[in-house]
């Protein structure tokens, strides 16, 4: 049925800038060092961005590139750059010179804004030639909002289907992947968030997840809709972070479980007189750590998702038979069900049917609707496959309880996450054989209490040569994003083989991971 | 673009039941007195009754009417209706047989599904040739649920834009109106009350508003999606709703200024040490009700909104800025902003120009967007009048304050809003008018502390004619819903005219509220 305009809006996050703006003109909005800015700063800034962008040529579907840590242009960029029906490209800080302008080529970025510093870290950066200008914060930023004007553009979409982001994740092809995430999506996800964390009007919410992974998994968009103050920082470190949850007051904020341990052993954890949630995905939380932030007071939300699934897609719903103590932390580890707003989640064989409900079968996690990427940019192939069967194949292989929960129990696709940062195992393979003695290698995620996992490789020598392991690790220290480097290198004598020559990289992973019942962390 | 069914699915809240049956299987759905249902047993329930409705002939596009105070099957109605693409037309228990006929005639409702005391109690009804069956609850209720099967039936539309409900209104023109509501609209709402009432998934529902207004303004459907208890009743006794809000642990509930000021005034009225959210609108709750609640720990969210808009359109969102007492009671007693989810909310003259924000200047509240039915049913002409200029025109008479925040004064429709219920001014007029002793009449609203507003007629009779107000009273009585009849009659020689011969209610409209600085309450 063809939808009336008078009463279907099409869905887009803008909307909600739009109304924040109207309700809470002088409601704090943004914070960061001695910056505040309120509601209306926050919009017309925006608008100033916009503004500025349409007069350096910008203009609707053009890829606009953030090169910059949690610092408030980023999250303007979230609302101007889809102000003007451009598509906003948030790119990791911790990739490489070569992983950056590889995504900048592939995503046909028009124009580039960095942060200095990170300019600087970044060794013979050169953007490519799509990228027709690189406006740097500061001087040149200031130069780049004069050029515009405040006059307001409409916060609207013609068509909630249309993309509003592209988000880059390391894949199995060792190559990044541009997920497209549209209008509708944004919103929508919002919402959910909003719901799930449990969101109100005064949230005070801490950035300590980067915006640059799923837009933030959506909390961009959503804090804005529900008139909440982002407290932005450049870094993670938790004296600080401490220091800004007792001056700012602030009662949310999404982190990584690596963070979390970092913030729970810091001298300055303290415990507030206020709710405070802290809704954590990218690994397992342990029950040792979920013990220790409820210590300190904190509620904890455990999500997980994917970059293809706008963030989380399932929540660990608690449910109020479960008992208090060891047996409710164990029950609060698994990865759940799926969020409000998402198709129900399910695990699957390779025929695409359930396995059974039993805790113990694995299967593949697969998942579809509002909650999925609409596809991965100029990439039909790799889009075609992620869809196969007509649903998203997340790659993770868990286990389903009798209860509807599931819980990751290994992955399909050779990924290691390491602070909530996704490592492909075949990149890595790729630099250390890039070395002229390796003959072959193989690595595989082990378990580590500070990062959940680190890479560890098993590399085969040709014959007569000789070198040492960190020798290596150097090697691929000065190719890809230092943190993608091994913490490990076994040389071993020969790798272990399928009949037809294929590398067993499993039995490779029982070996680390011996002693574990999963073998992901 | 067109929209890959892999990343999206339509919106409905069919969605929600699916979801929470699959999460919270053994978490309590519905109470009603000794009965109680978990979520898997609701959506058991709810796949029967759809399974019922196919056998006895529904199918999707038709109507199926219920006529039921709020009890579990109504709730049920809810999501067994639309899950076979069904329309629910759920009538207004308080009408008198003629109406109740009217709608089932203009819906053309297949079936009816009935509460026999409500059936009894209705003089000379007969359901008009459409409706095929006529189903009592109780024995014939268990027949016909014996009709069908259990089998599942997708939780899924093919288009979000369908219909999920018609909801009947009186209107300017003193017949009901069937505004339709879609499955999109349905979803989008009721994930915005869940954000402005501040649900979670341990609330416990008191349902004080009825489901047959707006669907209970959505909260049918949001309840269910935030996996929240419904406890249900026939009717609101303020001595069986405290004892409900004791023994079920109520911690929220939607109704009229008039329900609170029963339950702010009983003798078990009484504070909890819970969080308890009260939900108003249907008028303005006055300072002494704000109050009131507040001082029985209750957190009064105010809303206004119309059949046409879901329920709620507006809330009055409470700023950090506002200072404690008297005055932030007035604030708070004005309409407010948008909902999140709709468009922003305007004030307009005429031309349809927005009027000044300066709290003095009149004008029309209109809206748009997600949150406005996509029309009226089978009545393209009054869809087009109300629709006009490309907004919906609620007829409702405002002025718009410097913060944004609306707040009514008048109505251009000839509607009472009488204890929540709308009374058409036109109806009842007829109604007299049908007196042989009368010549000619108009009725107004009268500011009344209980009900808000009550009916008053100003009544002149013809030449030699002689007749007592009580007398017209019992009239009407005869022939509209008792509700409906004024309250006082003042017979007069004549009504002020225009030197067209127009009726000039607005002189009696001051007349009856001198004295007061607004002309609704």
């Amino acid at each position: 049925m063809s939808p009336d305009p008078t009463s279907v809006t099409q869905l887009t996050p803008l909307l909600f800038l739009e109304r924040s703006a109207a309700v809470f003109p002088d409601k704090e909005a943004i914070v960061y060092g001695d910056q505040r800015l309120d509601y209306r700063q926050f919009a017309d800034a925006v608008t100033r961005m916009a503004r500025a962008l349409q007069a350096s040529g910008i203009g609707p579907g053009d890829r606009v590139a953030f090169l910059m840590p949690n610092l408030p242009e980023l999250l303007m960029a979230h609302f101007a750059v889809p102000l003007l029906g451009a598509i906003l490209v948030a790119i990791n800080i911790r990739l490489s010179a070569p992983e950056i302008e590889y995504i900048l080529d592939h995503s046909l970025s028009s124009l580039l804004v960095a942060d200095p510093t990170l300019l600087e870290s970044l060794v013979d950066f050169k953007p490519p030639p799509a990228v027709k200008e690189t406006i740097v914060l500061g001087d040149g930023f200031e130069e780049f909002l004069g050029r515009g004007s405040t006059e307001p553009l409409p916060w609207r979409v013609d068509d909630e289907h249309r993309p509003i982001s592209i988000n880059y994740t390391s894949g199995t092809t060792g190559r990044p992947k541009g997920v497209q995430y549209t209008h509708r999506g944004a919103y929508l996800n919002a919402l959910a968030e909003l719901i799930h964390s449990h969101h109100h009007a005064g949230s005070v919410y801490l950035w300590t997840l980067p915006m640059f992974h799923c837009n933030g998994w959506c909390t961009t968009w959503a804090i804005t809709a529900i008139g909440g103050t982002n407290v932005c920082l450049r870094a993670v470190d938790p004296a600080l972070v401490w220091d800004l949850i007792a001056t700012e007051g602030v009662t949310h904020l999404n982190a990584a479980p690596t963070v979390l341990i970092s913030l729970a052993n810091h001298p300055s954890a303290q415990r507030f007189d206020r709710r405070f949630v802290v809704t954590t995905a990218g690994a397992p939380p342990s029950p040792t750590l979920i013990g220790q932030m409820s210590d300190l007071g904190a509620e904890v939300v455990h999500v997980y998702g994917l970059t293809e699934t706008y963030g989380p897609y399932t929540v660990c719903e608690p449910q109020s038979g479960w008992e208090q103590g060891a047996e409710r932390i164990k029950l609060m580890a698994r990865q759940g069900v799926a969020y409000i707003g998402a198709d129900p989640i399910r695990v699957v064989d390779e025929d695409m049917n359930d396995v059974a409900r039993d805790g113990k079968t694995m299967g593949e996690v697969v998942m579809r609707g509002n909650n999925v990427m609409s596809g991965y940019y100029n990439d039909p192939e790799a889009t075609a496959r992620a869809f196969r069967g007509g649903w998203f194949h997340s790659g993770d292989l868990a286990v389903w309880h009798p209860d509807g929960y599931i819980e990751l129990r290994d992955r399909q696709k050779d990924i290691i996450i390491s602070g909530g940062e996704n490592i492909s195992t075949i990149e890595v393979e790729q630099a250390i054989a890039s070395h002229p003695a390796v003959m072959e290698c193989a690595v595989v995620a082990m378990p580590h209490d500070h990062w959940g996992e680190r890479p560890k490789a098993f590399v085969v020598l040709k014959p007569g040569e000789q070198v040492e392991g960190g020798e290596l690790i150097d090697h691929v220290r000065g190719r890809l994003a230092k943190f993608k480097a091994p913490d490990e290198v076994d040389i071993i004598e020969a790798l272990p083989k399928t009949s037809t020559g294929k590398i067993q990289k499993y039995v490779l992973r029982e070996q680390v991971w011996a002693g574990t019942e999963k073998r992901i962390n």
